[in-house]
């Protein structure tokens, strides 16, 4: 191999537009560099490829396992061209300085997300040879540009040609992280999937070798050992939850299509800590409506909720519960924003404003608030009313620590409740029952809400005692001059005491939806009896702290 | 060297308990194989060594950044012994399989972690030959056991010396694992330093190149591009926040002192999800206290906190505040526990108690209640009455998203206030206002508490409407039947209207604390002078959701 001209090495698992880069690089005048694969796919597509074999002067062996680790490979990628005794040596032993790298891995992640995957299978897609050739030429930025994914093509090659094949070192050093993060990406999904492996049970009963157990898919603990998420950062903030902290918004490495880190911001200030999270518990509440919704969202609480045959509707309802707590909230919507939904919402003092969809005539009413943060979250078809995605896990931060759970993605049907009292509720009163339901489980705990006519009258929330939730919703649906009368109220947890019910019944509701599972259960359905109300159990619950 | 008998590889960084490791590697009959500085200490132990370079007949070379990124060496770590076609190939390259890996990494994260690390430090340190041999070994744990901290070596030579020289598939595999967790820390902590450096604010107004930006300590944003957080498994819990959730609590990689993630559980049942979040609002909010204190949780919210001169009466006050919620609550103390506060403890239904230390007395008292969960959390010295760490971040996980913030650490002295009222709080006032302060910070908002001799008298907290605390904390000192009048009271946020500095003072309260920065404070301050109350501002806010 020559020396001293420019070498590029290519050496990729996904081929996406390898050889359209290949032959750009070397019309460019790049000498290609390349193995197995990837080699035969450039020389099918008429490019002069040079073997690594032929600058290892090694040939590949152990079925592809050692290919690259060679000095050949890492001395063309590591030396520094400003250190003359590094120059010296890749002379002395005839290793041409590589300048140009493009890599990228064996599919780990992907082979491990096959079901039934095995743990060899697993081991077999662990990359050695392309990590380290990652890093050695990350390390080297100063004088080697590494690509590890295909979306970097265009932009390299654009400046390359703009620079008449030169790379900036600003270009350099994005290249250089970006491959750091990469490898860190695939080391920590490896980790994670190794470190979930339950070793005596996926042993079986057998005392014999370690082949079967690598034959076969693995038993794997749902929370690994080592957990290493993976955040990439969409923006800074001005500060987080007070003035007096910093922030920052990441999103996961594949976050799923409808949730929060995929909203566009169509316009207004820029988003705040505290807007992300009340954002948060306003989409998640209201995406699982079937019905058109609305969600009011403050201090982390839904303070009104409505469904209706429209937006505007869901809206004017919504605004209704606690019209005070409202103003300066987070408003969701699960349908395209219309126009005179917009002017409506419009008159209120709102942060932000969420949607699926906006109309234009919803937009030109928000284009005279420019301060109004529009989010746009596009709702996949089969998301709506949906859970959230099948794997997300929560995060709860303790000293040091962190506590990781499923999310409560728990979704009641009609058929699954146990009417435990003597009256039944009516069709309508179940309707109410399970809104109120969907709404309590996005209500801070202990939670308790009451609902009539698919809204909410009197929302109870973050109380250390059900007895102080009860006794909130009511107080706040008089303040509201909203009537009880008749209304569902749901509870998140069971009533540990029938005084709980009592306070229901007092404030005028008729029906009441609940876990159930108390040890007093018995007393709270003879409460329930007594009072002429109808109750049903779910036999879930929903903490939500 | 000798293709048949067994190798171990060794090259490592740290270099605790090497050379005694090695030792009892050699008496065991392993063939010890070394690079630089590791080959000459063990020279120097009087070991017989075989340096890489033998192996490779290739040179160490460009400042050591290659030396064992060779065929003999990842061949020799990669053949798979039961393939004869692998171990063919070794034996026609004339290639020694390596049995036995002892790897450690250059201190990159100790590195970074000194003030001024300049770029080219930081890189330097990255390894790349140590992590592609552990890699390769862990790769191939079928036939190779690898070894990635001095805490390994104990147990693998005793397992060593039990069974003539073999470790089981069981322990081979946890090693692999061992050292895939570790190289996924390694290359997390070299994705965030590197994602986190502003290239363009680090680069100067020069437009020169790279060499000095290299040279000079790099500027780094707060927030890195790419946030790669590892958590280590410290139990799987039986289920999350509900019974349909699934859960496990980690660590952080390097727990700070005092932490909850550091607490040792002396007796009881198993934490349960809710148990662990509810121990760490009350340890949190229990350890900033210098005074003995005593604070009960429910529910995420303190629901009574007190200071007084021992551990038992600071107990006994706090009970007082809402003795009804305090009813299966955590209870933590920043003092050991002693005989009688124990008793008086355990005459309540109590969750969780924690505690710096138990007496002898107070262990026996908890003895004769085995389901009572004791927390023993050392509170060092110089961390009692401190901060979280200082660098301690907070997640709050949103739909595929998370913040990120630093900790509220802030701390309040009596010099940063600010009375901006005709009456100027009594000393006793002062007292106590900053005392309702330390609790507001750690209620959920909006937060009001009402606060008097050392003890909280009322604890509105969660509600969407400031308003709604002030109510809410004045009805729950009436239902604990606690007096307000000459109360201090605390709200985590400015009053944006007067109503709420209305209802404290309707309640009785003497004397206000609060952040003040409204549109409206002068509308306030007119109310409080109105009223003849003393109002203080902190200038800071205290949100907590």
């Amino acid at each position: 191999m020559n020396t001293t001209a420019r070498n590029a090495l290519i050496s990729v698992s996904d081929k996406t537009g390898i050889a359209e880069f290949a032959a750009a690089l070397a019309a460019l005048g790049f000498r290609l560099l390349s193995t197995g694969g990837t080699a035969k796919l450039l020389k099918d597509a008429g490019l002069p490829v040079t073997e690594v074999a032929e600058v290892t002067r090694f040939p590949e062996m152990l079925d592809g396992r050692v290919k690259t680790l060679h000095p050949a490979i890492h001395g063309g990628l590591l030396a520094r061209r400003d250190t003359p005794a590094h120059m010296a040596a890749l002379q002395a032993h005839g290793i041409g300085a590589i300048d140009l790298a493009v890599i990228n891995l064996y599919p780990f992640e992907a082979t491990v997300a096959r079901p039934g995957c095995t743990l060899a299978e697993a081991i077999e897609n662990i990359d050695i040879g392309g990590p380290a050739m990652v890093r050695s030429a990350a390390k080297n930025w100063q004088d080697v540009a590494v690509l590890t994914h295909a979306s970097q093509y265009a932009a390299v090659l654009q400046e390359l040609r703009a620079s008449g094949g030169q790379l900036s070192a600003k270009t350099r050093f994005a290249l250089s992280v970006a491959a750091f993060n990469r490898v860190a990406q695939y080391d920590a999904a490896i980790s994670e999937w190794l470190s979930s492996v339950d070793f005596d049970a996926s042993q079986g009963q057998g005392e014999s070798g370690s082949a079967p157990f690598a034959q076969s898919a693995p038993v794997r603990a749902p929370f690994p050992a080592q957990a290493n998420p993976v955040f990439i950062k969409l923006q800074d903030l001005r500060y987080g939850e007070n003035p007096h902290q910093q922030a920052a918004f990441y999103r996961d490495l594949h976050p799923a299509p409808g949730t929060l880190a995929t909203a566009r911001q169509l316009q207004g200030k820029e988003l705040s800590y505290n807007n992300i999270a009340d954002a948060d518990a306003a989409w998640e509440c209201v995406r699982q409506f079937t019905q058109a919704a609305c969600v009011i969202v403050k201090h982390a609480n839904p303070c009104g909720v409505a469904v209706a045959p429209s937006a505007g509707q869901a809206y004017a309802k919504a605004l209704q519960t606690d019209p005070t707590s409202a103003f300066g909230g987070i408003i969701a919507f699960n349908r395209p924003l219309d126009g005179p939904a917009a002017e409506h919402a419009a008159r209120q003092f709102v942060e932000v404003l969420m949607a699926p969809a906006f109309t234009p005539e919803a937009l030109a009413v928000f284009a005279a608030k420019p301060n109004v943060r529009l989010l746009q979250i596009e709702l996949p078809a089969d998301t709506a009313h949906a859970a959230p995605a099948a794997r997300a896990l929560e995060y709860k931060r303790v000293g040091s620590g962190l506590l990781i759970q499923t999310a409560d993605q728990h979704r009641l049907q009609e058929t699954d409740l146990q009417v435990v009292t003597e009256k039944r509720p009516t069709p309508q009163q179940m309707q109410d029952l399970l809104f109120a339901w969907q709404v309590a489980q996005y209500v801070k705990s202990n939670a308790i809400v009451f609902c009539k006519d698919g809204m909410t009258v009197g929302v109870g929330a973050g109380q250390m005692s059900r007895l102080d939730s009860a006794r909130i919703a009511s107080i706040k649906a008089q303040n509201a001059g909203l009537s009880l009368t008749g209304a569902a109220a749901a509870s998140d947890a069971f009533f540990p005491f029938r005084d709980g019910l009592d306070v229901l019944a007092d404030a005028g509701a008729a029906c009441v939806i609940q876990p159930g599972g108390s040890i007093r259960d018995a007393e709270v359905i003879a409460a329930a009896n007594e009072r002429g109300i109808a109750m049903v159990f779910t036999g879930v619950r929903h903490f939500r702290h």
